[in-house]
């Protein structure tokens, strides 16, 4: 289905320079883009890619706009963020492709009748919703899903099929779960009596804000005694591990494979990096950007860039490099011997010519 | 529900000094427990805490108790592991809290008729169990999993829900396994032929012992001929990894993200920590604690804590380190030459000494 | 179900010596089988064990057989690749004792009326299948999977319970794919606004080929505007995650726990270790392999072995050494300070001699 360049600039603003009529039915790249897409350009370096583009219109910066948008054929859209004008052109075009949602309870889901689901809600085959939990409007909630007693689902959230969310456990507004995560699972507390191990009931919850997106196969504990909360605009990628009485700070970004362990506390407006760790009961202040595969042992208290991963090497000069940082310490001593042996010749040298 | 503390320390054992019908109705740390809740004091450290504290009894040991009893106006309940003491105590009031399980198959669930399941198991909605289970006396199954073909399951054991358990594997009592678990995937067993891989069949099994925890979406393989073993008592956090033929000594704890290669063999009462990654065909004495982030290369034989993670720093110092790590072995050439240089010196100096 | 070596010889090739019509009920190692099983020798370095074994026949190189055969009371089998061709004995042995799959589709699935079902797919419990997918023949489903809309399941092809595949995505013929695993699932892409986060829709899809198996709670995210291609032959183990627009090349194996980020291209033929990391938007040529808990973070341009990890040691010396580590340029500087330092003495003593 293809719009109207003015009805994407009256619905998401930016200062259009061409004819508004033009038609384009889909966004691409640069390189990519045919002669019926709209296309961006957010990075300066691609700059010389716009006289050259097949896109009938571009979205781009003013500065941008004044050193190449008289080169170009087509019509320009100017905004502040090339870039989230892109993504916010390609959410319009994703709704008007999107096949429309029919609200209702498929017959083959369980939901208890002491659950509360709005009427504008989609539940799919094999849902199970547990008694006294609560599902907003246009929440959609996919095949296999299965949503704990008492909890709370927000307006607007979409459920991907398989997601699984424990009692109790509450999901903001606009929420989008993928598949195969679970919310709520107990966190990891036992006392150690003896060699053995004693379970602490874990009764606290997951609270999670608004405009959260969560991805495949992530994890988020519920908490011991408090909760665990991460607050809105968080995005979590696939398959992170956040344990219970963690607290994630507003709009920060983790990406796949990370490990949050129980009770850090990581500030807003962060971004951990893949496979990134984040050790346990430690505090990250908000701005703090964890590089991939770093493992954060102490308390951040200052904003920047954090890294710490071995550098890959041939197998042969890692072998080298990994025994010798083995034996540091060996290097250090030699060295304090050689300060010894210099000062020691330099005191006999002058000791001589005194003589 | 509130109880009285004659009750628990009737159940629990403990010394109780105090009121012995005071009532409480939870358990809080010693800054946050209310009048109407019991507490505890686990850390010495925080003894001069208990003098504050609002709760109606606390827990704590002897030394504790002699220390500061005397300073509380509660009751106060005296155990040799007020850590434990507190873990069972919570959960005493979660069993009393507890909705009451109703035993039954639920009428989505598909129970094969050759399977054999208890009438005292629940089996939730969706369930699916295979030809020739075995499901035990108050066994718990949640919506949404698959227990297949031969699979047994032990009395006592609680299954949440969208747990899948492959044919043949078998759990122990008092299990607890919470979503997205998958036992007794194959193992990732494969001939090379010409680059080609050419799949090994997994036949063995997944045996896992009494009182084992297994955290959500955790995955442990079936055995490619012999057996994957997790003894007794072991506790798994979420999304740990652990391959074929791996055997898991009792009472061992495994953090999240931690992954066990293939035929690796890790002894009893032993931790690793998160993230960790123990290699293939390795063994692991009793006892040992392997920190989070590290990678166990070879077999470990001695007890004791070992580590290996690449310290983090500001982006700009790491760079900066990991330049030089790469490049140790020009630092200790140079050590090397200065070491002759000096010698060299040394022996000039002697030399013209002597002339 | 025994069979005869005759049989095996004429499915699987290789040159027999010794009673064709030996009776064979399964396979084990040479250690452990019996005098009813077949057994291999894929390692010269067990070649004294040949002599030892109970096995009615063995699997041999004819290097092997010149070696040790004569040594043999057996039957032997001698084939180019011993491992190789034990593997496929193996799934010969298992095709034999599989149940017989029967073809239809459970009353408990849903499957939409929009879909293709081949008419010899065996379709689980509680299946979803979306409308205009597009499921082969004699592929099986087990239950709980979720099949989105316009997806296609190539031929032959095994979805073990619980598996989600996202709307339009493809899977190729004979492919094995494990409990948990997650397909199609939004790739993680965002644009910026003021230090919140605008999605940027991921409308690509996931591509894989023919022959390729996915271990338990894998994720593979779809792309962003174009696809992500996994091609033929790659084995893929458990917890692994593949993120938007990923090319991963033909017969590369994946170990457990890895990840690779967004639009890294990895050869055909590789190898990742487990927990390996791979960094977005590099380029790694065909036949590289990059150990267990290695963070790849620029393009690999020359075959072979890389590596990156911190050595482990006891818990005290891995302090030392870290400790070392981020103050190694303290260390350079001493080093430079020492060649200068005796630099100048050597200067002073040069100068002296000639006074």
């Amino acid at each position: 289905m293809s719009i109207r360049l003015k009805e994407l600039v009256e619905s998401l603003g930016g200062q259009l320079t061409g004819d508004a009529d033009t038609q384009v039915s889909g966004i691409a790249p640069l390189s990519d883009a045919t002669a019926s897409q709209i296309t961006f350009l957010s990075n300066p370096k691609f700059r010389p890619q716009v006289s050259q583009t097949q896109a009938a219109a571009v979205i781009l910066s003013a500065a941008d706009d004044a050193a190449v948008g008289a080169d170009y054929h087509g019509a320009r859209i100017v905004a502040a963020n090339p870039y989230a004008y892109f993504a916010r052109a390609a959410q319009f075009f994703a709704a008007r492709n999107a096949i429309p949602v029919i609200p209702g309870i498929d017959p083959a889901a369980s939901v208890d009748p002491a659950a509360e689901v709005a009427a504008s809600a989609c539940i799919g085959p094999n849902v199970v919703i547990g008694g006294g939990a609560v599902i907003g409007e246009n929440v959609r909630i996919d095949a296999g899903c299965v949503i704990g007693a008492g909890a709370r689902i927000g307006a607007g959230s979409y459920l991907y099929p398989n997601v699984t969310v424990y009692h109790a456990c509450e999901i903001g507004q606009r929420a989008i779960i993928h598949s195969g995560v679970v919310i709520g699972a107990d966190g990891f507390g036992f006392a150690n009596d003896g060699g053995a191990w004693v379970k602490i009931p874990q009764t606290g919850r997951v609270l999670i804000g608004d405009d959260v997106e969560i991805g495949a196969n992530t994890t988020i504990d519920r908490g011991a005694l408090a909760d665990t909360v991460i607050e809105e605009g968080v995005k979590l990628d696939n398959q992170i591990q956040i344990a219970h009485n963690c607290h994630i700070g507003a709009h920060t970004a983790i990406a796949a494979c990370a490990g949050i362990a129980g009770s850090a506390r990581i500030g807003k407006y962060c971004s951990i990096g893949g496979a990134a760790m984040i050790h346990g009961h430690i505090t990250i202040v908000d701005h703090v950007h964890v590089s991939a595969g770093t493992l954060a042992l102490r308390s951040i208290s200052e904003p920047g860039q954090y890294t710490g991963f071995y550098p890959i090497a041939k197998h042969g000069d890692w072998e080298k490099s990994a025994a010798l940082v083995r034996n540091l310490n060996t290097m250090r001593e030699k060295i304090r011997s050689l300060e010894k042996s210099i000062k020691q010749l330099s005191q006999q040298l002058t000791q001589e010519d005194n003589e």
